[in-house]
């Protein structure tokens, strides 16, 4: 799909035009934020020819990928930019509507990967809705003024609580199995079982009775939590959100911390920040991430971290890594394998972890943390195989060290590169290296290190840390990895813990990273979307894993088959006069 | 795809040839099983042209439908026919093959919904071969004699205990992604994790490799259990079996319970067993299934029980509705909604549910229990929109009341038909009735009940038992629905526990029926079939939930890809010495 004019994308590393994730309230085509003390109005009114993309028009208040971005955008800034906003009211600014939910045009139009980036992506920023309410003090209560169907009421169920207006006729549906043949793909079908406890038979009935429920019913089925007459719902919208406020220990008169435009750099086959780079090799199908530990000295308290603000760090790394995750899964789709470096001094990044864990208390802190995570599961959640490399040079310590326990599979040199070796230029070992060998041949061996971040602050969707999924049904491994804490590993003990998946020495590190890259690039990249997804979460499910695991699995199934996406399926035939016709067989 | 000349297919009910599931060890062409005290050995070496289908020959033990058929069976039989076997040793009769899994040239050639309800039957007997050895004191050992790949290692995963030769070549391996571009479908990803807590990244790297993982490495990494050279694996095999025997419970002295051929008549749009029929009307893509109570007095002691045997009642009625599952599955693809009835007198189902109860503790008891939870899990795993009718003359009762749990929703009549009423003949009424109404005018207003066997015998994949499942996150309804236990409710106080869905009168009964029966006919089957498979399973996972919501849900996606079942694709091509013509976007 080309990008509307109205997109303004930005330029790609090749010149061509990228959706980006930039924008900041100033910009937003189809939302308002007003503050007003404890309460934020977050109000959607879509500007109907501002789509994304050509060929679809915004009616309904639905929405596209342009739309999502601006949510995304003010879900973070409400975090970080508004310490005094206790409570967020979601709403529409348009009458007698709410949100139709996701553009059907637009999904009909759509690629099957662009698809299924973006419901990943919507998906993602309904899950921070709900990190928010839970764990920032900032909840999130929707008012549904209107009708609030599909990707509108999923919006709604994303939020703590959920009035809808009494008028006798706005409702809250799910109708894209009765309407459009596929299903409710973010998140409904699994917020109103897992979450609301919804009936399943009641739910069975809501989510094939297009015009949805109203009303009492709507109460007494669970769908909504309070109902308002028109003349008094902003009343009691006001009067819910500030009782909701009350419960949230956000601070009254902290400064927010601005969260200005990344500084990013797309140049040829190089993506950087200040932070993070990612070099792009279109040839072999590779993106190898490097992510840098700090270079300056970094805060260590409270006054400092807070008047350092965005460019603290472990923020800037989160924000410029979230950013870098984006722009690849949406613009470079055949770069299957992402490769993750780290560079840097390991002791600073110790000394960040530290000021995390020590100051986990204050307001901004806690932001930064569940950034972290949030940035981190996105990872996880990314249909790409990673692969870590441990390098001298690196430093793959608690915080960062996550990104190797979150890689497919992690190698780790032992000793230091060879500068005779055979990784000389030209052999194919540049491959991970971030220099020249001679010029790393004096680093001393790489280490990893755990820190109490990688003890529970940075869960996984599924609610286990990193480490703990990565020993299910070993607790006496959990436990010897734990109790080496702070101590830096080199490969020998890194292997024997089970930290790493194999050690290479300088004669076999190229050649062994070469043949299992390029092995990787020859699988089927479908075989391995599924097998990654299945082997990632292992353990416990969460509502979670299972919006990312059951339900859109099943949701990418449907969205292949000819019953929705065929000329002849309900995604095409919608709004054409023509009803769809099916293949009966079930499947 | 036709039957194959081999494969005996029965004759459906308008002539058509069905693969149907009759057979026995007589019968049988790829096992043999052979009996040795408390040990039972089951060895596979196929008949290569004995496929189900022509088109492929099975070679290196690798399986179909056809050899799986008799896998099921030898499952049932084994806990039915041999209460001293404590433990079966799967392994192979062929030389240096132990089995190489899902015959590929089959898979490549199947439509997509057999490869579908192909890979649902396969899965459901790994899980009777767990539940065998969790539940029936009948440990399943695995000795692989050979290589074990793709399938051949998942049925393997499926026992308790695997020893794999040492001989320097015999491996265990998940070839399905490097060679075919698929998934381990039968479970592997998620038992390799999940079940026998192989380290992530170690999966990672097995489910890559097309030649696995053999000796030391295998043991390890926690792929085997146990090592044995070629010399000694029969006297460790023996050796194994015997120590996992003594800890069964299962009686020594005791009679087996012959499971004899069903007796079963497939005529015009009628299918009839004793106690169960299905009616077939495929201008409404409906299938009625009617599961008749006891007709005649059933025993209340075990000597009787015993001495019933296979025409005990709820025996009789699991072997017969799992039979009608399995027959509609396969060969009805397009009766998209299964509607399901009882006739027959309440107290009776309750009295053969205290029997159940009362002597749990016997081996074929139990076993009837278990089969009766096997055979509601393939309902509620069955890819088919499930409306129960609760009519007068009904006996939904705890177990048979299981059937209206199951369903995606439940209508119940209110009060009694009226003979002079809109439900006459030919009002389209005869939906969900038995007789026509003057027949059935007289009879009293149905009534629910539940007894013990709702709370907890038969508990659905999620480990949950139907009623919890309904009551997810309502503890004080599950605990007023079942302090009702024992007592008839009829339609109001049946509506006010939360047990059924809707209730109407004899005005409104027909055309609400119809019309919602209509409705579902209309929407798409394949949003159908992930919406039920999203709603059914609320609440908590299982290794069962995440091998049929999960990876079902993956592989079923990747068999719809170009890039496994495409012209060029990895299924198509492989064995050609062609090499898959990949699209390298990921998803």
């Amino acid at each position: 799909m080309r990008l509307a004019e109205t997109a303004a994308p930005v330029a790609g590393p090749d010149g061509a035009p990228w959706v980006s994730f930039d924008t900041d309230p100033s910009r937003y085509r189809h939302w308002t934020l007003a503050v007003d003390g404890p309460v934020a109005t977050l109000a959607l009114a879509t500007q109907e020819d501002g789509g994304l993309h050509p060929g679809y028009t915004l009616k309904l208040n639905s929405y596209d990928l342009g739309v999502d971005i601006e949510l995304h955008d003010a879900v973070q800034r409400l975090r970080f930019e508004h310490p005094e906003v206790r409570a967020v009211v979601l709403t529409s600014g348009k009458d007698g509507v709410f949100c139709a939910g996701a553009n059907i045009r637009m999904l009909a139009q759509a690629p099957h990967p662009f698809k299924v980036n973006f419901c990943k992506f919507t998906n993602e920023t309904r899950n921070a809705i709900e990190d928010a309410s839970v764990h920032s003090g900032q909840v999130w209560l929707c008012a549904v003024n209107g009708t609030a169907s599909g990707g509108g009421y999923e919006l709604a169920l994303a939020c703590e609580h959920i009035l809808l207006v009494d008028d006798g006729a706005s409702a809250v549906s799910l109708p894209e199995v009765p309407l459009l043949g596929v299903l409710p793909g973010t998140g409904g079908l699994t917020r109103i079982v897992d979450k609301r406890g919804v009936r399943r038979d009641h739910a069975d009935f809501v989510c094939t009775v297009a015009e949805g429920v109203r009303g009492a019913r709507a109460v007494a089925w669970r769908l909504v939590d309070e109902l308002a007459p028109r003349s008094r719902l902003a009343e009691a919208v006001r009067a819910r959100a500030e009782e909701l406020a009350a419960r949230s220990d956000r601070p009254a008169d902290a400064a927010g911390v601005p969260l200005p435009p990344l500084e990013r750099n797309l140049d040829g086959t190089r993506l950087a920040w200040p932070n993070v780079t990612v070099e792009l090799d279109r040839g072999a199908r590779l993106a190898t991430f490097t992510v840098r530990g700090p270079r300056e000295p970094q805060p260590a308290h409270l006054d400092g971290i807070h008047a350092a603000g965005a460019a603290w760090w472990p923020l800037a790394v989160a924000r410029e890594l979230d950013d870098a995750i984006l722009l690849l899964r949406f613009n470079e789709l055949e770069l299957g394998t992402w490769v993750l470096r780290t560079e840097g001094d390991p002791a600073a990044v110790a000394a960040v972890d530290q000021a995390l864990l020590t100051h986990d208390g204050d307001w901004f802190v806690r932001e930064v943390v569940l950034h972290l995570k949030r940035t981190l599961k996105r990872l996880d959640l990314t249909s790409r195989s990673l692969v870590a490399l441990v390098e001298p040079g690196s430093c793959f310590t608690g915080t960062l060290l996550e990104l190797a326990l979150a890689a497919d599979r992690t190698f780790m040199l032992e000793g230091s590169f060879d500068p005779e070796g055979p990784g000389g230029p030209g052999t194919g070992a540049r491959v991970g290296r971030g220099g020249a060998p001679e010029d790393r041949a004096d680093t001393p061996p790489a280490t990893l290190s755990l820190t109490g971040m990688n003890l529970g602050p940075l869960p996984a969707a599924n609610g286990l840390s990193r480490l703990e999924n990565r020993f299910l049904d070993r607790p006496d491994e959990l436990e010897a990895a734990s109790a080496r804490l702070g101590e830096p590993l080199e490969a020998a003990e890194a292997d024997a813990l089970g930290l790493v998946t194999f050690t290479y020495d300088d004669i076999d590190w190229a050649d062994e990273v070469r043949l299992a890259l390029e092995e990787r690039a020859s699988l089927s990249p479908d075989a391995l979307t599924g097998m990654e997804a299945s082997l990632r979460f292992g353990g416990p499910e969460t509502i979670e894993t299972k919006v990312f695991g059951r339900l859109s699995a099943w949701q990418n199934w449907v969205f292949q088959r000819p019953n929705a996406a065929g000329e002849e399926g309900a995604l095409r035939r919608f709004g054409t006069g023509t009803r769809p016709n099916f293949d009966p067989r079930r499947v």
